[in-house]
């Protein structure tokens, strides 16, 4: 039984960096791929993958970051074509049994799907969250006004 | 039983809109302030709410939003400092019961929370979702190897 996976992350920003570090401490094996070699400084000491310095929709860098062996793929950039780009041809070229994508624009979202990448947009789930937070102290002062 | 709140929120963009939109339809008092009026293009035709353009870390512009009668704040500019500010000042001047902020960087949610003001990190919540996704595809893998 496998435990330890192949994850490639596209994007060493506060949301790349910090999976990176969590799910190489987890024991994966991580490689994450920036164009911006600036942005490795945000892992950890610790951190026991590989950093590939390029552009993730190139396919040479893809190939440098050894993606045809990848169980999952997750793209995190702050721009929706590149993590679109990136996830989908994990998904074609490579094979990547586990794509994810973050997505900023929720209207993307469907042709994500259509596409069979799984998609989080933190947008929608931190409004979602904001709107729990409202119902729940609409909640609460009517209960203390009873 | 009083259901419908006063709810002042900071930032039109993606998320300030969705949540001035959704809470405007739920039946609630919304007021959005932003400094760039074209944001406010973002709000759906049936947006019941007032729209006002300005600083929110000023005083005059908060005043304008009438502040002292919210019930609720929510800061969800992408400028931590603004939101920090717009937050404090909704709490400590005007004794708004309930502030919400979104926060960028996860080590300043203990800030916040010594000074009461509850928060979103999108950051963190997408990270969580991403690491239990990869979490279930692992768990999925290990069960069709059995």
């Amino acid at each position: 039984m496998k435990n330890n996976r192949y994850i490639v992350i596209v994007g060493c920003g506060r949301l790349g960096s910090h999976l990176a570090n969590q799910l190489s401490r987890a024991g994966h094996s991580v490689v994450v791929i920036d164009s911006n070699e600036a942005t490795f400084s945000d892992l950890s000491p610790d951190f026991s993958g590989f950093r590939v310095s390029g552009d993730a929709t190139q396919m040479a860098v893809l190939r440098e970051a050894k993606l045809n062996k990848a169980d999952v793929l997750i793209a995190t950039t702050h721009e929706d074509n590149v993590n679109l780009m990136a996830a989908q041809v994990a998904r074609e070229v490579f094979g990547v049994p586990h794509v994810l994508a973050r997505v900023f624009d929720p209207k993307r979202e469907e042709i994500y799907a259509q596409l069979g990448i799984r998609t989080i947009c933190p947008t929608s789930v931190a409004a979602q969250m904001f709107l729990q937070a409202v119902a729940d102290d609409t909640a609460e002062q009517k209960g203390s006004q009873r």
